[in-house]
C-alpha cells in the first residue's frame, strides 16, 4: 500500500500539480493549468487599462487550479486519491493581494473589482520602485539592523514597497483590506480553512526578521497611515514543512481528496525547490534557471552579502540561515530575443530541421570560441535585482558589427547570464559563504549550450536535477513533512529528492577565455550600474516623460 | 539642336550612366549595370580565399559598364549620339589598383590573378588598420604639417595604408606594379587613353598635401622599400573639370559615342555631387546619405577640424578649400538590421500593407515621442571614421527591456546616425568652419523618418536634391566642364544643378528632445570611444585572437 502527497506550485502563467510517492520522491502524474487571465500588464479583465511596469493576477484563476489540476494528476498517478496524505503548495512571491478577513479577495467584490489596486499585484509588478527608493533610503538614514540583511536594498518587489503604493495611490483599497496576504498562504487558507503564514515569504518578502516586522514607528515614518498595515499582516508564522491544517470539507469536494488531508504551510516556488533539489545541506546552492534566475542556499551562519535578496532564519529550512539572490530577467530575455530580434529565416530553417528554434541558435553557436563573435551584454532588461537591486536599470549590447549573426547575439545573451549568475556567487563568497556545490533545475535547464556555458563561466561542475516539476516536487516534499511521514525537511529531502540528470564539467580554456570576458563584464556592469554613468536612468527618465 | 554630356557613376555593387541636358541638367536617360562579381570579401573570383576585413573589386566589371551602360543610357535618352560633348566619371575612393605602365591590371596577369594583393583594393577594405595606425604615430611624433589636415588620423581606407599593406604582405606585388592608381582614373585612362590624377584623391585619399605626397623619408621610415611607391603614382594632376583627353577610337566603339569627344578628369562619387546638388559655394554642406555617409564643403580657408577625413585645396572645386567628413556606416546599418536582426511578422505585415519593410517600420515608429522608446545606440558597427577615425570601434545598444519592439530599435538606429552627423558638423563649427546649409543625397533620402530625424536633430533646415542619379549628374556636370560649355564648375553647377524635392524643418519640441538624448550620446560616445572604457577594443582583440 503505497501513500501519496500531492504537490502544487502556482507559477506566473500556470499552475501545476503533481502527485509523489512519499517513500521514493518518484513523480506518479501530473496535470498543469494555464490561467485564463494569464497575467494582466496593459487592463483588467473587465477592460479598465492599467500604468506601464504594473503586472496583476487574478485570484480566480488560481483557485481554479485546485479543481482542475488536482483531480487530472491524481487521475494520470493512476492512485486512490484515499492514499494520499498530505497536500503542499508553493506560489510566486511576493505575489500579494488584499482580502477581507474571512479570506474574500478585495478584486471579487463588486464595489472594488474596477479598481487596479484590489488586485493581486505579481512579483514582477515594477510600477512601486519610488516606494522601494524611499523605503531604502529611511531605512538607511536610520540606520534600520534588517536592511543589511537585504543587500542594503529593498526591491520594488516585496510587500512593504507594493502596500505603501496602494497606501498613496489608492487608500480606500489600503484600509478595505482586512488582510493583505501572500498568494501561497491564501491558496492554503483556501484549503484548510485557516489563515496562516509561512516564514519564507514573511522574511524574504515581508523584511521580518529576528521575529519582527519593521516597526510601527519606521512604518509611520513613510506615510503616518501605515502602521495600520501590521495588524493586516496577522496570523501564525509557521516553518517550512508544518501543518496549517486539514482539507475542509469544501477543499475535499474541490479537488477529489480526503476530507482532513494535512496542507503544509505556503512556500516560495524556488525556495522548496532546494528540498528537490537535495540542496538544503549548507553550501550546497540550487539555481532555479527560468524566466528570472533564483539562487538558494542554506549557511550556518548569518553574513551580510552585498545585492543578496535576503538571508533569513529559517528561511528555506528550519535551523539554517536561507539565502536567497536572483537575477531578474534570464528566459524571459532569451524569449524578447526569439520574439522581437530573431530573423524570419531561423524560424525555417528550425522547422526544416525539425528542432525547436533555441536548439537551432544553440547548434550554430556553441562551436564558435570564446570570445569569437566580439559581443558582450549586460542582462539588465528586465532591471537587476542581483548585487545592483536596480530596477531602473535596462539592457546594454556592445560590440556589434556588420558581420554579427543572429546566433552570436544569442550566445552573448546567453552568455550575459551566466555572468550575472557569477557575480551573486562570488558575492556570497567575498562575504564569506561558501558555495561548494552548484545544482540546475528549471525550464532552462533543457538548454545544453546554456548548460555548459554556466559551467565554463562559473568554473565549477554543474548538476543538474531530474525533474519537471522541481517547484511541485518540493512542495510534495513540504507535505509528506507536514504529515507526519518524516520528521523534517532534510530527512524528507534527502529520500524524496529528484536524481541528478547529469553533470556539467567546466572545460579549461573555455573557462580561462571567460574569465577576460567576465572581467569585461564586470567593468561595464560598475559602469552602467555603479554610478561611472548614469544613462540608463536618464534613458528610463526620459522615457517615462515622453 | 541640343548637347548633352554622359556622366558614369561607379558605385559597390554596380555602375550607372546618366544622359544630362548641357543647358538645363535635366536627365534625360540612364542605365544601370550591377558589377557580375560584386565585392569579394570571402574568395577570389577563382575560389582562393580572402582574410577577414578584405574587400576587393574586379577591374573587368568596371569596364563592363563603359559598353553596357553607356549605350543603354543613350538608347534611353532617345538621343543622337553624335550630340554628346563630353564624358565624366566618379568612383568610390579610395578604390586602388595596381597596374602595369600601359594600364594593364596586375589582376588580369594569369601569374598574378591568383594573389589577392594583385587586385583592386575597394574603399571598405579593411585590413590594413596596423599599417595606418603606424603610419599615424611615425606622423605624430615626426609632426608631420599634413597630419592635421586629416583631423590628425590616416584611415585604413587610404593609399598609404593600402599600399604599406601590400609591401609588407606580398612584397612582389607591389614591386611588379608600375602603378598604383585609383579606380576612377584608371577608368578614365581606360577612356582617353592617357594617365591622369584627379587632385581629389591625390588629397583626400593621397595624403597630397601642399604639392606634394609624404616624403621619400617619412615612407623610408615606414619601410625601407617603401619609397619606391612616388614614382608608381607619377602622372599629371588635373583639377575638377578639366579635360583629360578625348575618347579613343577603342573607347568610342565600347561607348557608341564620338571618337574625340571630351573626357573630364576623375573624380571621386561623393565629391561630384556637391556639384549635382548646388552645394559648392562655401558654407553649404552636401550629406550623401547612402551605405556610408559623406559631408562634403567647401570653404574659403584651411581649417584643422579634428577628425575630418580630409581638408584639401582645390580638392572639391577648383580655388576653395574642400572638407569631407563622414560616417563609415549608416545605410549597411539599416540593412544589417532588416537581414539580421528583424522578425517575421514585419516582413509579412509590409507585404500585407504592400509597402517596403523600411516604410512599415518607419510607419509604426513616427508617432512615438522622442524617447519614447528608452534606446541609444552608437552608430560604430562599421567602425567609426567620423571624429574619432577608429575601424576597430564596434556599435553599442543601451536601454533594451522586455517590452523593446523592433520599430523602436529601428528608430534608435536611425536617430544613432543622426547624432553621428551632428557631431560631425559640430566639430566643424568648433573649429570655425560655419555650416549654413544643409542638403541631403543619396539613396536614404527616399526614407521620410530618417529625414524628419535628421533635420530635428541637427536643428537646421534639410534640402532634398531631386535627381536618383547625384553622383552621375555630378560626373556630367564635370563632363560639361571639361567640354567647355562652362567655364567652371561652380558655374555649370548653378546651371545644371538638381532642383530641391523638399525641405525638413526641425520641430522645435522634437529638436529640444534630441539635445537631451545627443547630450547622451555624446557621452557615450567619449566612454567608448576616447579611452573611458576600451572594451570594445579588447572584444575586437579576443575576437580576432578567437
Amino acid at each position: 500500500m503505497g501513500r501519496y502527497v500531492v504537490g502544487l506550485d502556482f507559477g506566473t502563467l500556470s499552475g501545476r500539480a503533481v502527485v509523489v510517492d512519499v517513500a521514493t520522491g518518484a513523480e506518479l502524474g501530473s496535470a498543469v493549468h494555464e490561467y485564463p487571465n494569464g497575467v494582466l500588464t496593459e487592463r483588467l479583465p473587465d477592460g479598465g487599462p492599467l500604468p506601464p511596469d504594473w503586472a496583476l493576477q487574478d485570484p480566480a484563476d488560481h483557485r481554479e487550479v485546485l479543481w482542475k489540476a488536482v483531480p487530472a494528476a491524481v487521475g494520470a498517478a493512476g492512485i486512490d486519491p484515499a492514499d494520499v496524505v498530505g497536500v503542499g503548495l508553493d506560489a510566486t512571491s511576493c505575489t500579494l493581494l488584499p482580502t477581507r478577513a474571512d479570506g474574500t479577495p478585495l478584486a471579487q467584490l463588486t464595489v472594488l473589482r474596477e479598481r487596479p489596486h484590489a488586485w493581486p499585484k505579481l512579483w514582477k509588478h515594477h510600477a512601486a520602485q519610488r516606494q522601494a527608493d524611499r523605503i531604502t533610503a529611511l531605512a538607511a538614514g536610520r540606520g534600520e539592523s534588517w536592511l543589511p540583511r537585504y543587500g542594503g536594498r529593498v526591491s520594488a518587489e516585496w510587500q512593504l514597497a507594493k502596500t505603501l503604493q496602494v497606501l498613496e495611490e489608492d487608500p480606500e483599497v489600503f484600509h478595505r483590506a482586512e488582510r493583505w496576504i501572500e498568494t501561497a498562504d491564501w491558496l492554503v487558507w483556501q484549503l484548510c480553512g485557516r489563515l496562516t503564514r509561512n516564514a519564507s515569504a514573511a522574511g524574504f518578502k515581508g523584511l521580518r526578521q529576528d521575529g519582527r516586522y519593521p516597526t510601527s514607528d519606521f512604518l509611520a515614518a513613510l506615510h503616518p497611515e501605515l502602521p495600520a498595515l501590521l495588524p493586516k499582516l496577522d496570523g501564525p508564522l509557521l516553518a517550512p514543512g508544518s501543518r496549517a491544517g486539514g482539507l475542509t470539507a469544501q477543499a475535499a469536494r474541490w479537488t477529489g481528496l480526503p476530507e482532513g488531508t494535512a496542507v503544509a504551510v505556503g512556500g516560495i516556488d524556488a525556495h522548496v525547490t532546494a528540498a528537490a533539489a537535495g540542496a538544503v545541506e549548507p553550501g550546497r546552492m540550487l539555481a532555479v534557471l527560468g524566466t528570472s534566475t533564483c539562487l538558494i542556499m542554506n549557511a550556518d551562519s548569518c553574513r551580510e552579502v552585498p545585492g543578496v535578496c535576503g538571508v533569513v532564519e529559517g528561511g528555506v529550512t528550519a535551523g539554517r540561515w536561507g539565502y536567497e539572490a536572483g537575477q531578474s530577467g534570464v528566459g524571459d530575455i532569451f524569449a524578447w530575443y526569439l520574439d522581437r530580434a530573431l530573423p524570419a529565416g531561423y524560424a525555417e530553417e528550425a522547422r526544416r530541421r525539425g528542432v525547436p528554434v533555441p536548439a537551432l541558435l544553440d547548434a550554430l553557436a556553441a562551436d564558435q570560441p570564446v570570445g569569437g563573435h566580439g559581443l558582450l551584454a549586460l542582462d539588465w532588461h528586465s532591471g537587476n535585482r542581483s548585487v545592483l537591486m536596480d530596477h531602473e536599470l535596462s539592457g546594454v549590447l556592445v560590440g556589434l558589427t556588420l558581420a554579427t549573426r543572429p546566433e552570436e547575439i544569442w550566445r552573448a545573451l546567453l552568455e550575459a547570464t551566466a555572468f550575472g549568475a557569477r557575480t551573486v556567487v562570488e558575492a556570497f563568497e567575498a562575504a564569506g559563504v561558501r558555495v561548494d556545490e552548484l545544482t540546475a533545475a528549471g525550464g532552462l535547464t533543457a538548454n545544453r549550450l546554456l548548460l555548459r556555458v554556466y559551467a565554463d563561466v562559473l568554473r565549477r561542475p554543474l548538476h543538474v536535477v531530474d525533474t519537471a516539476h522541481p517547484a511541485a516536487l518540493g512542495s510534495a516534499i513540504q507535505a509528506a513533512v507536514a504529515a507526519g511521514a518524516y520528521p523534517d525537511v532534510a530527512t524528507a529531502s534527502a529520500a524524496m529528492a529528484a536524481p541528478r540528470r547529469e553533470t556539467w564539467y567546466p572545460d579549461p580554456t573555455r573557462a580561462a577565455a571567460y574569465d577576460e570576458l567576465y572581467a569585461e563584464y564586470r567593468a561595464l556592469h560598475d559602469h552602467f550600474g555603479r554610478g561611472g554613468s548614469e544613462v540608463l536612468h536618464r534613458l528610463r527618465a526620459l522615457r517615462r516623460r515622453a
